[in-house]
């Protein structure tokens, strides 16, 4: 009998609005650039190249993730399979620095500070206070948080929040059968990515993941990723891509 | 105390392919047209316009109902509510004359037989063979039906098929107090509006439904329509696409 395996692929959103413009995001809902638009069916055209049929989606609440997936499964021709849209795959909430430029940061606060707010794995930004035109306080999507909504977020707050829906929401679709793709940010994946390698807190920091490249796991019967690291199904992009994301910050 | 009312929202999908071609489609999976793709936002627009803010969907397995509900979605900025998707909303299997020009048909069957087959309440087409081009035998997304997925359907059988659906999934949407949308296709819409209007057998074969308006139905506690036919969000647009529905067939 073959081994039983399970296939997750991860799939980060493309390039938003504010992607280009070098702000930080994280729960601000900006759209997709034409650029991103494509990355994401381009995304789906290497998932139908190479075969990888996804069974359910898995997204965030967040316009860049869920168009991505939408574009991606409309060029890999998988529009009807169920989908899940959960808060818990949401970005990394990035505190008082939604909305400033990534570089103007880095100019105000120095390098150190800017990489201990981009990097650190459970030092949090300053919090986002709800009466900012950034904040999420009094979005309807988040209404049953209460006072538990974010306000900043470490990536340590990120795992925490994230991993119960993993367990609870995709676990149970790769144990049935299911070939899962979850579409969300640079940050929710890496947090799933740091669980399934078994990252240290401190090496996750060096880990960049490129935008609108399906990521391949093979996954064991307990879910140990059978090649660390798993695959992109385009990996001279993904390389370049990484090498981008690890960049910005930099002036433009 | 105000009465408790329920707020349904249906939306047939935008110009199909097919549409275009002015052939049988039923199940076959084409994909919208610009044209379907643009009435579809627009569609999204008139709701955003007129303050209907769905709070979850209900899609059928067809591409072009899906698109048409992501595009009016993305325009109406909702696109974070969560989604079902079931083949009871698929479009009306039309069996043998699926992939046929309608005016082909129309004219190699004559006008009573064609009108038979469009607008029968009980009486569906030859059934499609299982090894037509046209067929969705082995098509993954029905596995779960076997030998009981259609190969030609009569209004009335949509309506067998769909209201289970009506009872077990909307319905309980609707009572929680959630503005539902439906997006899918003119029979399956049909067959919904028979029941919701309570139209006789013989006179739903006269009512048309146009593309990509969203149509409103405020429900009372008892599921009836307050206003009988509900209410489109672009009266004009609509008559003069019901009128273009009903003129199916004709030479073009």
């Amino acid at each position: 009998m073959a081994n039983t395996t399970y296939t997750l692929v991860l799939l980060r959103h493309g390039q938003s609005d504010w992607n280009e413009k070098n702000l930080f995001t994280g729960w601000v809902d900006v759209p997709l650039t034409e650029k991103g638009r494509a990355e994401a069916a381009r995304g789906g055209e290497l998932m139908k190249a190479e075969g990888v049929h996804p069974d359910v989606l898995h997204t965030s609440l967040l316009k860049r993730a869920i168009t991505t997936a939408n574009l991606a499964l409309e060029a890999a021709d998988r529009q009807w399979i169920p989908v899940k849209r959960d808060w818990r795959l949401n970005e990394r909430h990035y505190g008082a620095l939604q909305g400033k430029d990534k570089a103007q940061v880095k100019e105000e606060f120095g390098e150190e500070q800017f990489m201990v707010w981009r990097r650190s794995f459970d030092t949090p930004p300053p919090a986002l206070d709800d009466s900012s035109e950034f904040s999420q306080s009094g979005d309807e999507r988040y209404a049953e948080l209460g006072e538990d909504a974010p306000r900043t977020e470490a990536l340590k707050n990120v795992i925490d929040r994230l991993i119960p829906y993993w367990e609870a929401e995709i676990v149970p679709d790769l144990k049935a059968g299911k070939t899962v793709l979850v579409a969300a940010h640079g940050n929710s994946l890496r947090a799933l990515v740091k669980h399934l390698d078994g990252i240290s807190d401190e090496d996750i920091a060096g880990l960049n993941i490129p935008t609108g490249i399906p990521l391949v796991y093979e996954l064991d019967e307990d879910l140990k990723p059978i090649t660390a690291n798993g695959r992109y199904l385009d990996p001279e992009a993904a390389a370049a891509g990484a090498a981008a994301v690890a960049a910005q910050g930099s002036a433009h």
